[in-house]
This record gives structure tokens, sequence and C-alpha cells, in this order.
């Protein structure tokens, strides 16, 4: 509530055009909140407002912004002012800006930059989607073993205030491999005489560039890192990642599960963002698969139509059949994939987890059968062989649902596939088809037909 | 592979008895490694193993392990070394075991840890579960506003060894009222005679110790922060939250919407170590809520009962448009809960998600529709009506089935209920019953029934 307040204050002072008082006001500020500010206002206003702020915390409001006033802001300011904020951006915020702009304008912005930048952020660009490599920052400070500690804290205070991260300090030789790690932590707890190569890890956690970012992540988890150095193929460093990318990556990679488990395309972007027909083109694929798949169901319904013609009550028991199917083997395969996201359950695991799954299939499954029998003798009182098959026909598929949906995601992640795409959708379909068929066939078990 | 060889030869050494050369290798490794290897070993030698690491080590590795064999260790070792081990640890590593221990063994511990951390233990085991206050930890670098950069380095080496964040040091009166936060990099980057006050910054971010975890979260993302303090309601500081606590949280609170919209209660162990009763009690009340609510679906389709004997072809369409139906709608309501959860939407965003979901509705409902005339129109030529009662029923459903999908997850939350439980197995259940009514007024329509 009172950011709002204060958001509305400065866009009366902004719209009154009283742009002293703005920037006093906008000077005491955080770069986020600014950002916020901003991403409020009209284009023409964006820029008025960008160009009040100083040099130092521009380029920092800027690295904030949505793309499409980054966009806004590249194409209306001149080449050295351009210059200035895409040398003073940390380098993956400058690829991830890169990555979202047009072609035409990734030009200008790389023809700006200065030589060195440019290198960099070419060299960036290059990785693979999603790898170490594209999330890391060239920003880290670099030591030599035989420093110590007072020309450590020298050379830091010297190079040190570019650094995103200056708290993990990484040793390297002549030709860049890595020898070690050692904190600021470290540096300070020793005293000033003490030579680097004494206090330094050399047992390094590291990434390789090309490693995916999900088991960046996972590395970061395990080992409480804040950074994590990123090498090439021959050990020599090529970059470091954050733990505030890291937390990105994390929330992203949870979303693109979210969205794959409800049968969707992941999107980049966010929802209200989004066009209607990137929507719709994320979503079609998977409604279109499983509407075919869900024929095959309703092919096994017009099979045993003459049972319905005999007995019109058993239909009536469908919609739960398929359901609580549905409903049982979903919560087997979201507990499964999410294990597995997090690294809890491996494939080696499976027989474990089926067979566990079968036990629990059984408790639920006696439970609603109980359950579904108490309420169908009072209904239908006299109708013992219905409800027989009925009751007979939650159990198992209660069993079968919370099997097929243990063992398929498991299935998926042997051969490779993303165990996501084994999640309530696919499980609710398959499960379906199978629930139908062990209904009707404890129907002409139990009712002779 | 290789670290599962690497456990493979210290566990030979372990069962051989070679218990100097087991020392030998386990003082060059990570606390985090030695931990996962001891998880390995039967109760005995976990004990012996245990017995063996250096002091310092030994309470890391202890903070590492799973609660059963930290319930084990302490019970089998004597009062002074449990107390050694309890002080060593960080006050949040302790409370986090302590509440998963039984009360006798808590009071045990509690007994034998010095009066200071007993205290500072039961201050936070008083806090509500995902609080700021449970989380946080009370190691954090205090300073005083008055002192120099050089005095402030001098008191990091004399205190900040224990210190689990020494890189934010916060700023405080002689009242402990938090006055602002200076960060290790700025002592660095400026000269030993600047006064603390002068290079502090006193907008801190902070937390209340009452505030939601997920608050904190939210918070961590916005800024990038490394650790948050938190305050108590006078402003005074009594602990910091670190940012490897928070991936911890955010994985937690991932995991829980997956179970939540997956129609399960949320579970703190991991799946692997609950037990199958636990699990089918976490499990069975949503199944018994959604398999009588699908009753209702089952009362429609009796009621329409006369519509199949006449025309038995209809029947074989039900599957096809509950799963379109249910599919539909989990994708919108995935996307809107999952946009809430990030903080990307909010309920007054309402109209603007309706009125999006209802055109990208339009968009999927006619693909559907389209492919499925075709193929109704070479499968059953002549059928021309009841085709059309199919996909007119499709097109409707889908459109129905995301405004529904998305407009309940935002009502729950306007209700303050948690919006997770508004996913795909409800929405699937409410979305059931409305496309059978849908499909069976198109058919009376289009068929004259």
């Amino acid at each position: 509530m009172l950011v709002e307040e204060k958001e509305k204050e400065l866009l009366d002072l902004a719209f009154g055009r009283r742009y002293r008082e703005l920037k006093e006001r906008l000077v005491e500020m955080n770069e986020v909140d600014i950002a916020s500010f901003i991403e409020e206002l009209d284009p023409e206003k964006t820029l008025v407002v960008f160009r009040m702020l100083p040099k130092e915390l521009s380029s920092e409001v800027f690295a904030c912004l949505p793309v499409e006033q980054q966009q806004h802001i590249i194409t209306s300011i001149n080449d050295s002012e351009l210059r200035a904020i895409i040398d003073d951006l940390y380098v993956d915020d400058a690829v991830d800006m890169l990555e979202e702009l047009p072609a035409s304008i990734v030009k200008r912005v790389l023809k700006s930059s200065s030589p060195d930048t440019r290198q960099l952020i070419n060299q960036f660009l290059n990785y693979p989607e999603n790898s170490a490599g594209s999330v890391m920052t060239a920003e880290y400070v670099g030591l030599k073993k035989t420093m110590t500690v007072a020309q450590a804290f020298a050379y830091i205070r010297k190079y040190g205030v570019d650094k995103e991260t200056i708290y993990t300090c990484y040793v390297m030789d002549a030709t860049r491999h890595l020898e070690g790690v050692v904190t600021v932590k470290d540096l300070l707890m020793n005293s000033y005489e003490t030579v680097v190569e004494d206090i330094m890890d050399s047992r390094v956690i590291k990434a390789y560039t090309t490693e995916d970012q999900e088991k960046v992540v996972e590395t970061f988890n395990e080992y409480n890192l804040l950074s994590l150095p990123v090498v090439d193929q021959e050990n020599r460093l090529v970059g470091i990642i954050t733990v505030d990318d890291v937390m990105d990556v994390m929330e992203q990679e949870a979303t693109e599960d979210f969205e794959k488990m409800a049968a969707m395309l992941p999107s980049e972007r966010p929802y209200l963002k989004t066009g209607v027909l990137q929507l719709a083109k994320n979503r079609i694929l998977w409604l279109m698969v499983l509407m075919f798949s869900s024929m095959f169901t309703g092919g096994i319904l017009l099979h045993y139509e003459t049972a319905f013609s005999v007995i019109p009550l058993l239909v009536t028991f469908i919609p739960m059949l398929m359901s609580t199917g549905g409903n049982s083997g979903s919560q087997a395969s979201t507990m499964i994939i999410r294990g597995m996201a997090v690294g809890e359950i491996e494939p080696s695991d499976i027989l474990k987890v089926v067979w566990k799954e079968v036990r629990v299939g059984a408790v639920c499954g006696f439970c609603l059968a109980l359950v579904t029998y108490i309420r169908l003798v009072l209904q239908y009182p006299g109708q013992q062989n219905i409800a027989l098959t009925v009751v007979v026909s939650i159990f198992f598929t209660v069993i079968l649902a919370k099997s097929i949906g243990c063992a398929l995601p498991i299935a998926a992640k042997v051969i490779h596939l993303d165990p996501a795409i084994m999640a309530s959708p696919m499980i609710t379909t398959i499960v379906d088809a199978c629930s139908m068929l062990l209904y009707f066939q404890a129907a002409c078990f139990f009712l002779d037909m």
C-alpha cells in the first residue's frame, strides 16, 4: 500500500513536470523501485526520467527494466549514451537483454560497445541456451597463489568495484587454469602476511560451460554456494555463476515444470505479456494429442454399449471411476516427477517406488471402496451385484492408477524424455481407458453379461 | 559415477576396519560428501566414523545428516560431546533438527547446551511455522555507526569466524535498533579511516519475525539479496535470513504447490522416507471429496439416459469432451496459479485475465472443433446433426473451461484461500459437469430430443 502511494506521488511529480523534486526523490531510491516506477510511464516520460538519473544509477535501473522499455530507450538515445550504459552493465545482464532484442538493434548495441565488452558479449551469445555458459558472468576477482592476504586485499580494492561478486575469489595460474578458491572471509580471518596458497581451498566445486543449468541449480543447493566457477574443457576459468542468477533459474525451471505438467509448451515470457495467439499455440498441440487419445476410451464405451441398455444405472458411475482413477494417478505421478526434479528419487528406485505406490493404492482404494459400498447399499438396496461391480472396480482402478502414475515418469526418464510430460493429463487419459476396461470386465463377471 | 566409486572405496575401508586410512581420506573431503557417505553406514559404523572426525568438522557434518542419524548419534554420545556439537551448530540448523526430534531427546539436547544457546534456541522454537522468525539465524555481524572501516575489520576478524554470513554487516544503536547495512564490499572499497555511518545504507530492506516465508522469498528475488535482516515490532534486530536458507524455502514452497495442485496435503518429509500410511493419509481426503463431487456428473448422465438409448453413438464422445474440457481448464488454472505464486498476476488483473482466456479458449476451441468436424464427416457420413452437436459442445466447453480455470484460482485468492487448491483436479471435476450439461443441451437442440 505504502509503495503504491509513493509511486502515485512520483507520478504526480512527473506529470506536473516538477522534475527537480522528482530527481531528488529518485536518487534516494533503490534501482529496483525506480525501474518499477519507470514501467508506469509513457514512452516520452520514460526517456525524460531515465535521462535525469545520475550516470552510475542509470545502467543499474536499465538492467531492471522490461525488454520493451529497454528497446525504446536504446533506440532513442545517441551512441555515446548507449556505449556508457552497455559498458556499465554486467555481461550477463547485457546478454539477457540482447537475446530478446531484434537483430537490427543488437547490431547497433554491439557497434556502440567497447571492443572488450563486444568480444565478451559475442562469446556469451554463443553458448547453448540453458547451459552454464549462458547464465555465467565474466566479472570475477582472479588472484595468484603467491599473493599475500595484504596484496589480495589491495588487488580487490583496486579492481573489485566492478565485479558482480567479490566474496569468492578464484586463484589461477598464468594460463588461467583454476587452482583454487579463497573467500573474503578466509582472507579476513588470516593475518595480512599469509600467502593465498596456504589458505585457498584446492578442492574446487565447478561447472563446465556446456553443462545444463538444472545441474548447476542442484550443485548450488547441495553445497550451499554463493558463486560457482565455470571452466572450459581445459579447466580454464571463463566465468562465474552467482546465487541471484541461480534463484532466477530455479524459479524459471519450476515454472517450466508446472507448464509441462499441465500439458503446455513452456513459455519464456510472463503470462500478462504473452499474446493470445502465442498462448493458444503453446496449448493446442497437447490438447489435440490428448483429445485423440481419449477417443480410445470412447471406443471402449461404445463397445460395451449393450451393457448400458440393459442396466442404465451403470452409466452414472463412469465419471466417478474416471475422476478417481485420474486423480489417484496424478497424485502418484506428481510426487515422483517432483521427487526426480529435486534429485530425491533416482530411476534405480523404481521397484521401491512401485511397491510403495501399490500399497498406498491399496489403502486409498480400500477406503474409497468401503465408503462407496455403504452409500450404494443405502441408496440402491437390493442391487448387491451392481454395488460389488463398482466397489471392485474402484479398488483396482486406484491401485492400477497409482502404479501407472509412478512408473511412467520414471520410464520416461530412463529413455531420456522429460518426466514432466508423464503428468496429470497424460496419466489421466491412459488411466481412463484402463479403468473403463476394468469396470466393464467387472460388470461382465458380477452381472453375468 | 566417480563419486559412487569413491564412496565404494570408503565403504571398503570402513568395513575392513582400516580406520586410519579412512580418517585420512575423510578429512580431505567436503562436509556434504562426508555426510552422504555416513548415510550409507549402519548405526554402529555411523558412530565409529562420526567420532573419528576432527571436532570442528564433526558439527558441520552433523548438520548435513538426515534426522534419523542425528537422533541416533545424539542418543549414543555423552553429554559433553553433545554440548560441543550443539553449541557449534548454527542456531537455525539446531532448530531445524529439534523440530523433528521426539520431546524426550529435545529435552536432553537443551539441557546439554550452554545457557546462551539454549535461550536462543527456545526463542527460535516459539516463532510460528513458516514465518521469517522460524528460518532466521542469530549469527550475524553487528557494527556501530561510529566505527571506522579499520575498526569494523578488526571487529569482524575477532568475532566473525562463527557468523553464518559476514558479508553484510548490520549497524545498530545501543538498544539494537537497526540503523543501516554495510557490506564487506563497501568496507573494502573505502579507506580505513572512513566512518561506517558515511558509507552505510540506511534504506534497509528488512522482514518482520512474523512475516510469511513466501514473502521473504519474494523480497530476496526482487532485490537480489545475499541476506535479509529480521526485526521485531520495535525495529530491533533479532536475526538474519541467508540466501542458502531462502533457496531451501523456494524449493520447499514449489514442492508444496505441486502437491496441493495434485490434490494432496503437502508433506514435509522426502517421498522415499515417508511411510505408506502417511502417504495414503495425505491423499485420501481430496480423493474422497472429488469422488463425491463427480457423482454430480454421474447424475447428469443418468438424467439424460434416454438420449443414449435413442442414439448410442452419443456415449462415445463423452470421454473426449470431459478430457478436453478438463485439460483446457487445467492449462488455464496452472498458468494463473503459478503467475500469482511468482507475483506476476494480481487479483486486480482478473478482468484482463478472463478476457484473455476467453479469446485463447475461442482459438483453441475453434481448432479442436474444426479437426473433430472433419473427422466426424469422414467417419460417420450423413450424421450431420451428431457432428454439429459434438463440434458446438467442444467449442463452448473449451471457452467455458478456460474461463472457469482462470477465474476460480483468483477468486480463491480474493477470499484468502490458497489458489493452489483450484488446480487441475478441482477444475476438472467442475468442468466435467458443465461440459456434460452443455453436451446434452446441444443434443436436445440439434437432435430434437
